[in-house]
């Protein structure tokens, strides 16, 4: 298997197809594992019908919140860190990796401490892309619930 | 058929679900159908297979990111947009139903002018969205081509 | 923000790309909708895996129905309804708006009186589609239960 | 292998999930692909994006109702027909079948008699249902281009 | 309605589109489905969150791998089964509509007999198609839980 | 951020919720985009819409072909492969991270060399997939086109 940094040499002029990439998705969506979390955890229990129609809808938007995490950090890191990169950050195929097994130990799971230790994972990727691109950044505290402070431009 | 705000009343203790909207995915969406207007007007017309899989592509991703728009949008319209922020913003029906006619002009057309107009109205949105929120805003350069202003929080 | 009208100008001679559109569909959503609230209502409660398969089953069923409602509304609003035809209906944009409501709501709960309320605002809205097509409509009792009343063109 | 006729007599007593099934969605899908190779056919051919992003438009939405078509009839065919009903109608596996292969040659090619055929096959099927729920039928010219004849509950 | 078969003597030089038709999705999907049900009666009842999120995921993972299973088999039955084949094998398409009720009842039901017997009858469609190829096959345990047997090439 | 270990450590008797992975999914759709490519170079260029029809199809096939293998990878790369793994296969970050490159550089461009590649990275994974599962491996002929080997259980 050769090595793709030659595709790279061919391709230098051109840029990915769209060159749009943002954490900020897959921060909202892990800030919406919190939330699920945090509103199972503050349902009373009681076998109405309302209650169970409230916990499978929870259950159902953590399993998508936690993809979306996924699927977005899958993108960023598939088609916008070049090998290049790599070597400037060697841990961030760990990052990467740890966010995939945190996502989905936040599906299998309720679990607060390990839906904002999700949430970190991904602020700290966000860091690291905004720092490839030479942006500066701040932490903010997100204007809803749950409040837990992300990465944004400065 | 009854009010909603009846149902707004017994409801009042209790939140939306989740309570986590942002349009920053629908402005996110909108940069991203003006970036492929500006792609498939760069192209450079030939007869190859590369040119015809090129625009294939951003007709195809042009497409998703007009319904991302509207989808995003409808979504906090809809659940978000109570009838008493309605009566504060008397617009923000024709300014929502402006947005689904741009988005589904953008679909059917590759017009630069018509792209930067739908990200126009999404940040316009964008602004009452934030005001309802007592959230400052500010205008931002895109940090990713096609660098357009977009409306967040200051 | 330019009014859209002036693209209704230019587009006069252009219908929408494919002209389709029928209520229909939101309708037996809608229909489904009540179907699944019934249906919960009518299980036994216990602690069986079959009572817990059945449950997590309709409120997914419910979901998506709801879902569609919106969706299908979503797309005959912005797609065919154009500022004309609001100024004719000055109405249908609260009542869009309340149909989104009314989706959300019945995903939120599991309540036959909103479920029902939401198949008569979608009926209202197929009663001024078609009369904006010139079409005479009639309301017939569904053929497959929860048999509540429609309507379609004569 | 068991005859799945076994399991209909354990559960004679309990309906389908929903037991909401109309072939109407499949008409207007298959409605649909005859107004896009109209469409299609009716385009003014030149080199311009418009052009371009109208063919890769019509062609991705009969792609979409094509597979509508081929998805909603096998839900009916899988799960409201029982083998009893077969035996009444024994050419509806080949009916079925044949309904496939029709909606896959209208995604492979661009003929309006092969998309005319598909519909008149989803008209068969839509009788043979609607005579199973001792429904009669009649034929109505659809409200919207192209204007064929679909089979509805009279 | 004409007989599909003059298509194909029209079509006789042009393959399906892609050609690439294999049982092994469908086979994996079922025993997956078969996996979800030896999960969810594996599990010890109580009344955390922890428990009810599983159960609320093992229900929606055996939904959409049932419907997979379901897709699958619809796809090579309507595109890469011919009239000709039929007549080589006549009950074919009587299992194809088994496989559908059974897809069915495994989605309403949690039964480790009935998940067994759609994983059966998935084997038997295997076993036909690769007879239509000329390829021999052998039925060999699968190498994951719950390790029933699946027929593929030998 | 901590190590995930010490959740494995907790969870080291639970399995991951299903534990079927089979990296065939990814290969066969690696086996599909080298096909679209033949079958795109192999069309004749003409003007027909029977040819834009066709072009714009396999397109899109190729798109989601791609995205499906890398959305397969990256399920079996996140969920199965722990950090142990990871030291006995260091590269296995790289690969896949290679491999998310490939499937978006096929998705780019019109290539059949690349197109031999992401099935070879593909390959290389589910040797190692096997490998750790202690399942010997032998490369076989696919039975349809492209016909390119792909490895499998022995």
């Amino acid at each position: 298997m050769k090595n793709f940094l030659n595709i790279q040499e061919v391709d230098a002029h051109c840029d990915v197809p769209c060159g749009i990439y943002d954490p900020i998705t897959a921060q909202v969506a892990a800030l919406s594992v919190i939330r699920m979390v945090d509103l199972m955890e503050g349902l009373e229990k009681d076998s109405s019908l309302s209650y169970k129609n409230s916990i499978v809808r929870y259950v159902g938007l953590k399993e998508s919140e936690c993809e979306k995490v996924k699927h977005e950090i899958r993108i960023i890191w598939g088609d916008f860190i070049k090998p290049p990169m790599v070597e400037k950050y060697p841990h961030i195929h760990s990052l990467v990796h740890n966010i995939m097994a945190l996502g989905s130990f936040n599906r299998q799971h309720v679990s607060k401490e390990k839906a904002v230790e999700l949430l970190e994972a991904v602020n700290e990727f966000a860091e690291i892309f905004w720092a490839l691109k030479d942006v500066k950044t701040k932490k903010v505290k997100a204007h809803y619930p749950p409040n837990n402070e992300i990465v944004v431009p400065a």
